[in-house]
């Protein structure tokens, strides 16, 4: 039975899924320095092993048959969402992967070392090779796909999803933006004329900070027999659906951005360890994509971490563990803090999008060829002091080589980050409008109403539908910057 | 060119055993609790696939092709040494290894619950059954590389060694032991009698001895660029040799056990972590096997750890991170402390090797079949009355339930943990011939003498000669109990 071989060949790949995960956390949290060489050897072994194993042709004759067979809808949409997967992974040459996996690591490489030097003239090729290289794949992925070639590439990152369903809540939320940031910037100066912004610093003790993230975790949703938190340099979600690991960083000075960044990683945690079990080594079991991960993280980091009453329940929680006594207007300023700045990573959720927007206008002309690489930091700065008001043009370290996206390939990517912030705008509205009174759950730090609507309704779905879908199936509607808006209007107008 | 291929293999399977090891590691000392069904599902799906490119037909013709090209002496010798080991992976059927497995599992899982409680009556059964299988292993494997069944196993864990190698070392080593335990005990309560033994009880925080352990570990040579201390349940060496993972346990009222057994994993890792690198993805560069293994642990924990001369530097060391104030007389008597018991693994250097050979007696009358499993708690009463004094017939949890080895089908591997004691106390004759006054290299705290020998002899011979040839190169004879003997005579005596 054909069904049957993609079930076996779904183990194995599991397996070396499973590997290359824990692998991965495992450097980021526990390998020596000198074990680097080795490990990615080892790394770039296994994966080559799983695509050859993914990619055979053969698969293909599987997934015919096993259309052919007598399947539960379960095992049907189960082969749909397999069929979609290995049609996006076997429609480039083998020759063309293996040229661009170069091209990027030489591109990343360089980019490490010359964006602290700010040297954009010695990194233009470098970028421009790899922007090159896109250009060919988003055409073969057109090809294939049946899509326009920047849609081919969004539909790596964001499966269903396309431009004529993001330029308009973007262009929405644009205009909305570009007038509502300077009158929440008004509005923030004029409360803290009134009550000047109180230091939260102190001497706050690893362990301390620690045993707070973990409590959180825990109050908000996290299943510590299947997963758990670690220190690494960079925050992130990581590990496999029955282990998830979660790390953060501390510093001892200060504790809301190792506390907040906690949250947010619960967030990807929660839909990790809450995908259907029984399709774990099917890529139906997988999570959805960027945007829907982003909108799970964002959700509990910005929907629920940044609510006033979130904090009416949090605040005791922190005192107790750090000690201090802080009222709800002393946090407040610090958790709903707004600053224009140069930096994605560093942007409050308020003036975040302008520079997904930025990113995403732009990269739709590099990929169309309208725009040319070397005429990047021109472009990046005219953009950036139309919607921030801020000038580029003479530190292109913090314009177009501020991130590893691009020199990594990974053009499409850059609105999954707002669309998902859109999205737990829009679910936290569904929430609302099925569980009465939500607010004072979060004041009380019960989190069940609020995540057995997300279980039922993203988490349990895993890849069966497509992003758009998923949305209009747990919401009722398609994306809308409405509920994103009057969200930013609530909190900080 | 086939070598090529050879190298390219080596590779492939060298990445299966990166990530076997490092999910070894990780489940040991990270994994969440509710992880462990899907890595295990992992690694035995990562384990059948490493085994079957690894035991794949056409390597038989690739060897052969191999043997006939241009190749370096270095190049010859790792095509040997992996013959070796393609014909010893390729012996037995693998319906035969399914049935193995299935069966040694199943005996391990029953016997962490039977020997909890003693149950030896239910045990014996399932016992048996691995016992059969092992007997059928044995003639498989000893008609496939032309040796007796028993030598065939051992050379499993101790390529080279046959029982005519063993047999007469132990036997000698036993007719010594026999007197010397109670001549040893003897000594011992003298040396009480005149200065009672005070207690190195107190209060040590868990960061204090790992900061000892980690001293200590980089003073003997552990290079911690290239591995790392961890805590697990039960102390071990794992990892690659770029990244060498040991981990330990700690009590905070006693600190001599974790750092000895620091010391011991120590040994480990210094043979992993000076293996030749360039073979590293061949057999050629892997560590000979589990005697040559044993003898390097037990070289840094006896020959070096449990040295008054190293004592004299090591004092002051523990002095500094622990802020107790011990004289040297207080803490030999704990490095130093013999007692009869009944469980192997607690035991002193005195008495461990009557252990061994007890078991060593006794599996080979088990895979002859003169012995049969319902007859062991007999058998091993009667040589453990014989060796120790000690009775074990009421209590088969401290006798033939005690060890994991058997269930899980593993014998032929206990006489390495002896062979290796010995080969520890025959190197360190050979390094004090060789380096004048090396004892007072110790008491300053200087192992580069040490190991320079080590790297020479053991380290970087990699798997390039048989573990009899290794120890007749490195030491200029075969192996002889004389040096062990004189170690323990000169400390114990």
């Amino acid at each position: 039975m054909s069904f049957q071989k993609l079930d076996d060949l779904g183990r194995r790949l599991e397996a070396f899924s499973h590997a290359l995960s824990i692998l991965g956390v495992d450097e980021a949290v526990a390998m020596a320095v000198g074990g680097g060489e080795a490990r990615a050897e080892a790394m770039s072994a296994l994966a080559g092993m799983q695509h050859r194993q993914a990619s055979a042709p053969e698969i293909a004759d599987w997934i015919d048959a096993a259309e052919q067979e007598d399947l539960s809808d379960d095992q049907r949409a189960a082969v749909r969402e397999l069929k979609r997967q290995y049609t996006n992974l076997t429609c480039l040459p083998v020759e063309f992967v293996e040229k661009q996996m170069r091209t990027r690591m030489r591109c990343e490489q360089l980019w490490r070392d010359l964006r602290a030097k700010k040297d954009w003239h010695s990194f233009e090729p470098a970028l421009d090779g790899v922007i090159q290289l896109v250009r060919e794949e988003a055409a073969m992925r057109a090809d294939a796909l049946k899509l326009a070639p920047y849609d081919a590439l969004v539909e790596q990152y964001d499966p269903g999803t396309r431009v004529s369903d993001i330029a308009p809540v973007f262009n929405d939320l644009k205009s909305f933006l570009v007038d509502f940031v300077p009158r929440a910037l008004g509005a923030q100066d004029n409360r803290l004329s009134k009550r000047p912004m109180k230091a939260l610093s102190g001497s706050y003790p690893i362990e301390r900070q620690r045993e707070l993230g973990l409590a959180m975790m825990q109050a908000v949703g996290f299943d510590l027999t299947h997963g758990s938190l670690a220190v690494s340099h960079h925050p992130f979600c990581g590990g496999v659906p029955t282990d998830v690991r979660i790390t953060t960083r501390y510093k001892t000075s200060e504790f809301l951005s190792s506390l907040m960044g906690v949250l947010h990683e619960t967030g990807h945690a929660l839909y990790e360890q809450n995908l259907p079990k029984e399709w774990a080594h099917w890529p139906l079991g997988k999570a959805r994509g960027m945007a829907v991960h982003e909108s799970q993280s964002l959700f509990v980091e910005k929907q629920i971490g940044r609510n006033p009453a979130f904090w009416a329940w949090a605040l005791p929680v922190v005192e107790r563990h750090l000690g201090e006594d802080w009222s709800i207007e002393d946090i407040l300023p610090h958790v709903h803090h707004v600053e224009r700045g140069l930096i994605r990573v560093d942007a409050d959720e308020v003036t975040y999008p302008l520079h997904i927007i930025l990113r995403f206008e732009l990269e739709q002309d590099l990929v169309s060829g309208k725009l040319q690489t070397r005429d990047l930091p021109e472009a990046w700065d005219a953009k950036m002091q139309d919607y921030l008001g801020l000038s580029t043009i003479d530190s292109p370290g913090d314009g177009p080589m501020q991130d590893v996206h691009w020199p990594s390939g990974a053009l499409g990517y850059f609105p999954s980050y707002s669309l998902g912030a859109m999205m737990a705008a829009q679910q936290w509205t569904s929430i609302a409008a099925a569980v009465p009174d939500i607010e004072a759950d979060l004041s009380a730090g019960e989190f069940s109403r609020i995540n057995a609507w997300r279980r039922d309704n993203i988490w349990s779905q895993g890849s069966r539908w497509s992003t758009p879908e998923l949305m209009q199936r747990a919401t009722g509607a398609a994306l809308d910057a409405t509920h994103f808006k009057r969200h930013l209007e609530a909190r900080y107008g």
